[in-house]
């Protein structure tokens, strides 16, 4: 485990009370072990980061990650024919895809200062070989729904929880359940993620009342809205981190809130698929639900690019609620930092610049035409609202440096380009 | 002026077929010469442009360049608010600070592939002096309102003819009187401003129906809403290019249509200052208004990102309307590119990649990992929904390299930047 010293920056901490600090950072063993105005320790690695902001490496907290080979595959067209078109690719697919599409992925991630991400899938131990080589920390939900509605060979609930024994202890991976949602997933289902969530302390993940047709026809079937049938059977707790979220009742809202369910909010994926709802986040916040912020999968964003999440984010409330000061710059970021590690429970450990936290970090060039003027006054706006993924010069994880001065150093990113151009084309013929 | 190959391009040509074509194109004095699968002439300049896509310059028709100095002043505010604060910075500004802002703002455009924009503010002899040194097309309006209503030395109205008299005859500067909207001028006002923009052959440019306070004390005052009041003076002609133009009810979209004005769409900034105006774009095209894309000034944006604002443009009209299929990728590259031609009434020269076209061309990586997978079937949507200002690797404008490879040519980037910064410290504090 190598030390950095980073030097000169301007440290949007994050911290407890918000505080950008100026001044120098060391790491060691992983570690974020000082933050003082000036430090003169030996290291391995400097970098002078003067005129540069460095934030707390970003937190994904949805997405399919896989799905990069399908970016812009099925763009401005209703939901269902949407989800036909990325299900005929999908019944195509094989490991070999999954896997190029999660280096893509990974990289795309690392180069725009995304430090941890949540993923639902199948062959998860194919997206966990990605992390594994990128080295950022991955979050890795393997799909689980009803045995009959599975293309999976074998139990989807079996194959999760298989794949959760053989990887929970390796660096960096943290293997989970991820239910698929009320529309493919039992009482029984969704009991059994829950307990293998508990048996191995994993967050349990799942979409959540992403559309009105899945609220009503569950609500037909079942007298009960998603959130409140979900509460009822007993699925929810506090690991659980629930995406989408949006067509939620001020009912279901405080019922996630009781239960200290997450949520995973995915504005442009809802914008762009047209699913008409905008998640309560005024309401939530003020019920207490913890809210962290996602790009979802690169079929329906496409990228996932957290800096211009934020920004979407931000407008989207602001325009939809008529009131400008709703989703603040500062609240923004905490969504995607602080909140994502709540989500997580790892808030101990990341989302925030703190001694004693693991260094993931990501380091933004705040000398740039889209980041002037540049003070402690305009910095976390300038973050939220101008910069995007393109401005992130270096990212580190657990006190590794994954990228330089945009020169990744953990992957061979010809070799990942040219693999996910090849498997694209092989794909999508 | 110098020759240059763009050879081995993948040529998003936004012809009137809308053509992707794989080839070469040929520039020579300004003008594109040739286009063709391969190209054999000698060149100054060759640009290996494999694995990249060439589009055509953006169109940024609505502009407050020099405010990039007021980037992230007064966000998350109220209107009332973020205006009391712009103006307060306003009043201090000298025309230093005037050309330290409008050099900042030209090299983002630049650096983010936009080579023509639409400006409305005053001193805009210190603007044209940054579009001349960056080598962008510059469509300066000078800001016309009521004389007791202006800060400005002068009458505003003859200020802009003199502007206009002095600047038309430079080389890709257009002068043109910009009406700062219904609350600051009067019939006479506007009328004075077609006068000079008919004597002068330009755009007449104007704010128009931004908010529904501007709207509803216009009713109040003339018992006429903006737009029909401005049909009535006869102001509307078919030069107008209308900024905003959210609050308008079916009848004055047809008004707009019938006199031919173009609208210039500001989504980011309606959204970010939550007017809560959804411009009637859907309607608008069907009814045969020419609607073009722009970013508004960084106080309210915070960037002139044009492929970000592309992607905020489609992805907020399809969440407003509960329809996945409005705003499609290839009618939101159309607003950013010919349609902003049209605006300008320069449909002839710029907005597509077209034999005898004047070359204005930004070249974007596709080889990145927010592009692939690229082909014919999936570039406009990348462009659109993926690609940020930063995935911009070169920019020509009237056949002149401005930048490549990201290295800005025309002008000394860190001297634009420590300008900026400098006159911002002094500015703000």
């Amino acid at each position: 485990m190598s030390s950095i010293l980073i030097k000169n920056a301007m440290i949007v901490t994050q911290n407890s009370n918000r505080e950008i600090k100026l001044g120098d950072i060391y790491i060691d063993d992983g570690l974020i072990s000082e933050i003082a105005p000036s430090i003169h320790s030996e290291a391995e690695y400097v970098l002078d980061t003067k005129g540069q902001v460095v934030i707390p490496g970003l937190i994904n907290t949805h997405n399919h990650i896989s799905m990069t080979l399908m970016r812009s595959l099925a763009d401005d067209v209703h939901l269902n024919e949407f989800l036909e078109k990325t299900f005929a690719v999908d019944s195509r697919r094989t490991r070999k895809d999954v896997f190029a599409g999660s280096m893509l992925g990974v990289l795309e991630l690392i180069k725009s200062g995304t430090t941890s991400f949540v993923d639902m899938y199948y062959w998860e131990d194919e997206t966990a070989k990605a992390v594994t080589e990128g080295g950022i920390r991955g979050f890795l939900g393997w799909a689980v729904l009803d045995e009959d509605k599975s293309t999976q060979k074998g139990a989807p609930i079996k194959n999760a929880e298989n794949f959760i024994r053989e990887f929970r202890k390796k660096e960096r991976i943290y293997p989970l359940p991820a239910v698929q949602g009320v529309y493919a997933a039992s009482e029984e289902t969704f009991l059994g993620a829950r307990e293998v969530a508990e048996k191995y302390n994993t967050i349990a993940h799942l979409h959540l009342s992403e559309t009105r047709m899945e609220v009503y026809e569950h609500e037909k079937k079942t007298g009960k809205r998603p959130a409140e049938w979900l509460d009822k059977i007993g699925f929810f707790y506090d690991h659980v981190l629930a995406a989408h979220s949006t067509w939620l009742t001020i009912n279901e809202v405080r019922i996630l809130a009781r239960n200290g369910v997450s949520v995973a909010h995915c504005p442009t994926s809802n914008m762009k698929l047209a699913t008409g709802g905008y998640a309560p986040l005024p309401e939530m916040f003020r019920e207490g639900v913890n809210v962290s912020l996602a790009t979802d999968g690169c079929a329906s964003n496409n990228n996932m690019d957290m800096l211009e999440e934020m920004k979407i984010c931000s407008l989207m409330h602001k325009a939809h609620r008529w009131d400008a000061t709703v989703l603040d710059a500062q609240t923004t970021l905490d969504l995607a930092t602080i909140n994502g590690a709540r989500a997580l429970h790892m808030e101990d450990k990341i989302g925030s610049i703190e001694e004693e936290k693991r260094a993931d970090i990501a380091v933004l060039n705040g000398r740039s035409e889209r980041m002037l003027p540049l003070s402690k006054a305009t910095a976390v706006s300038n973050i939220v609202y101008s910069a995007h993924g393109g401005d992130v010069l270096s990212t580190i994880v657990n006190g590794k440096l994954l990228m330089k001065n945009r020169q990744v150093l953990t992957m061979n990113e010809k070799a990942v380009l040219d693999m996910a151009d090849e498997r694209s084309r092989e794909l999508l013929k």
